[in-house]
């Protein structure tokens, strides 16, 4: 990774290495730059003992960036097609004391030990919804209590879908909390999709003053994205997640075979993230996705395994980084500032997270493209692979200019009164975030997707 | 400080020396004992240049234990009466990168320099409540504003009572905060007592996942206490401050002048707290408290302005040493546990959190008596000091033995179902933070205070 806090004199082929974004602040403009480094692959936690360390040198991609934070056995080459092994895949997020792994892999919960080593005290409540209760709340109960009698699990069931993450529903997780007499040394396992895991998360955080946590995220969404790093909280009336906390987890547990049960709008949902790496910084991961979108729309669990996998490794990288969000981890929001517009202006849960992050890319797009920063190609390819992938193109018919300004006003990443952005910036895998572009621009994509 | 694992096994002049409580765990029993070093007195932050090393040195009592973290310009010395300076008292909380400074003194509000500095962002949200806006919100606002055009202030303004310490009275600040447009470079401000900087951490905790917030307290308890160290919180119908997070201020800033305003009631609800640190960890502090009460309730400034110093290096060297209270920070809460208690049975707001924790100390000391822990002299000190101080020595009438019991069941110092207490053990000064005690002494303790 390389970036400059004065990206506009810099060619694209400045390699400046930094590891921190601490010197970014909120005016500049900042160029994320890839940088070709062999990646550093070391092997742990596999309990199989089948893997080939040949086949695992050469079923990494080249091109990850540097300092490579996620270190993984990686499920499978880029061809596609072998049968993944039983073994998770091991992605760790790198943050000091506060480093933890992310299990990717078939059969997961049915690993009691997994779980349980990441454990803490003898009660547990798990935190799931109407919809994954019925699927899978046995399956990790037993997971969690299998070979240890000591463990009391006690569990909260909410209801399902976005326009319940907001306070009142956070208060379920409190009187259950209190109700079973959880103290400080308890765990809470978030079950779920990125609802779940975001208000889970940030009642652990707050819980007592903090307990600790574990994800097992069962959608795509949350298995790419929301679950890692550590972002928590709930929605405002009048915006996004504006209430929360850094608070990262025990460990992230994604079994994959929990996908099966996923509706095919959730899946597509999820994929506009995976999507969204490919662009931000990984352009190789996008051209695999250009070539492999029919097998992770038929759910080839190899496909989704790798998907997931590289996802979480370039979100591990960020977050390794960037933990708190003073610049680098901002590019994740891709077309999130115009999607949670939609988000909020259309209505919390009318359409799914993915669906208006998918969207939202496309305005940061087409944006990038009037400021002459991106060639048409590529604004071409992403509504390819967009609509490739099931997913909008464009916000609601009533989505309106005045709407988005007045959401967009609440964003986190106003600083100062200024609206920063992230928007591509030079060939795929490059962006910026940056309040340094001309308004007209943001003005044009505005009227262009909006009829008023 | 010295601690160990083993406290049973050791005698009264064991002196093992440890820098962190880590090893502390939930079973053991630990026991505190008080080490004599000489304090390291530095100066930083006068304006007026006219303190004396000298008496400095001379000022600073001995007795204060090992690695001394609070860094102080004394206000005063033991004597009391010589007129204190406007240059304020600094006593630094050592936190990392997450130091702050107390500063301590009269006049401090009309020093605007003093709190600009602290200051992030150009918007800053004042959390007030509606008994300390009429008082000092302009004086505050003034303070913000002076010479310094570009900043704007915003501010919310509570109802005035812990029992408005709830989720419903945090969402106005959430609204105001959003409805103003704050953006992570902001700052929060908490003008006013505990209720107030708890409310106000909480939310600049959770606000955007964390903005910056400076603490202004009002009242002795905030001064001494509740403002030092980064609890914040609310409480929940079933128990005190159980929801909330470590999070720590830009700064404190005391301008003891504010205690002229202060209703007599609320002045010795915070000599509570100053007395249990004496209790606590501080013998000659507490011999002074036993000479100065006078002084002390009649508003004697320099008599306040000590015992504030004092209590703030207690608490901040307590604080630096764990800040999240892996055991030895648990000391603060002598008498919180049976506190809290009849805080949370006889009703938030009918008592003041000072006058339950006066009760609550009496209660705890009875029981360290029965366990044969301490003299009957202490005993006998600790009711003496508190009646002077106007404060209740027992729990209300309608206080039950189950009220107690129900409430303490949920204190978030249960660990695995274990409740740890504090209690006193050995010399004035000296106390314990164990689960390892006589059941009956408990239960005999209750009997003792309540009609049923």
């Amino acid at each position: 990774m390389a970036c400059s806090t004065n990206a506009l004199s810099l060619s694209l082929s400045s390699k400046i290495n930094t590891k921190s974004s601490s010197d970014l602040n909120a005016n500049s403009s900042y160029f994320f730059l890839r940088v070709n480094k062999p990646a550093k692959v070391s092997f742990r936690g596999s309990s199989s003992g089948e893997l080939n360390p040949g086949r695992v040198a050469l079923s990494r991609p080249s091109g990850i960036r540097g300092r490579i934070c996620a270190n993984a056995i990686p499920v499978m080459d880029q061809s596609v097609g072998e049968k993944s092994s039983k073994a998770p895949t091991i992605v760790e997020v790198d943050l000091g004391n506060r480093s933890y792994p992310i299990y990717i892999g078939s059969g997961l919960l049915e690993e009691p030990e997994l779980l349980q080593k990441h454990v803490h005290g003898k009660k547990v409540l798990v935190v799931t919804n109407t919809t994954i209760a019925p699927l899978y709340l046995d399956k990790v109960v037993d997971a969690l209590t299998k070979g240890n009698p000591n463990i009391s699990v006690e569990n909260v069931i909410l209801p399902d879908g976005e326009k319940y993450k907001n306070m009142e529903t956070l208060m379920k997780v409190f009187d259950k909390a209190i109700e079973s007499r959880l103290d400080r040394r308890s765990t809470f396992v978030a079950l779920g999709g990125g609802v779940i895991g975001d208000m889970c998360g940030f009642a652990a955080a707050s819980f007592l003053r903090g307990v600790n946590f574990i994800q097992i995220p069962t959608t795509v969404m949350a298995q790419v994205d929301s679950s890692v790093g550590g972002k928590t909280g709930i929605n405002h009336p009048l915006g996004k997640n504006l209430i929360g906390a850094f608070y990262q987890p025990q460990c992230v547990l994604v079994d994959t075979d929990t996908l099966g049960t996923l509706p095919d709008r959730e899946l597509a949902s999820g994929l506009a993230e995976v999507i969204k790496y490919g662009l931000i910084r990984d352009a190789e991961f996008f051209e695999w996705q250009e070539k492999n979108m029919e097998k992770l729309l038929a759910r080839d669990p190899n496909a989704l395994a790798y998907a997931i996998k590289r996802s979480c490794e370039n979100k591990a990288e960020v977050v390794s980084l960037d933990e708190k969000e003073s610049g680098l981890r901002a590019t994740l929001n891709l077309g999130h500032t115009f999607g949670h517009a939609i988000e909020t202006g259309f209505g919390y849960g009318q359409w799914l997270h993915g669906e208006a992050i998918a969207a939202g890319m496309v305005m940061a797009v087409d944006m990038s493209y009037r400021l002459g920063w991106i060639d048409s190609s590529l604004v071409k390819r992403v509504k390819d692979i967009l609509l490739q992938a099931k997913l909008p193109t464009a916000p609601p018919e009533t989505m309106t200019v005045e709407m988005f300004k007045s959401v967009m006003a609440v964003d986190k990443k106003v600083a100062d009164g200024l609206l920063r952005l992230i928007l591509l910036k030079g060939p795929p895998g490059n962006c910026v975030f940056t309040g340094d572009y001309d308004r007209k621009a943001l003005a044009d994509t505005l009227s262009a997707f909006c009829k008023s």
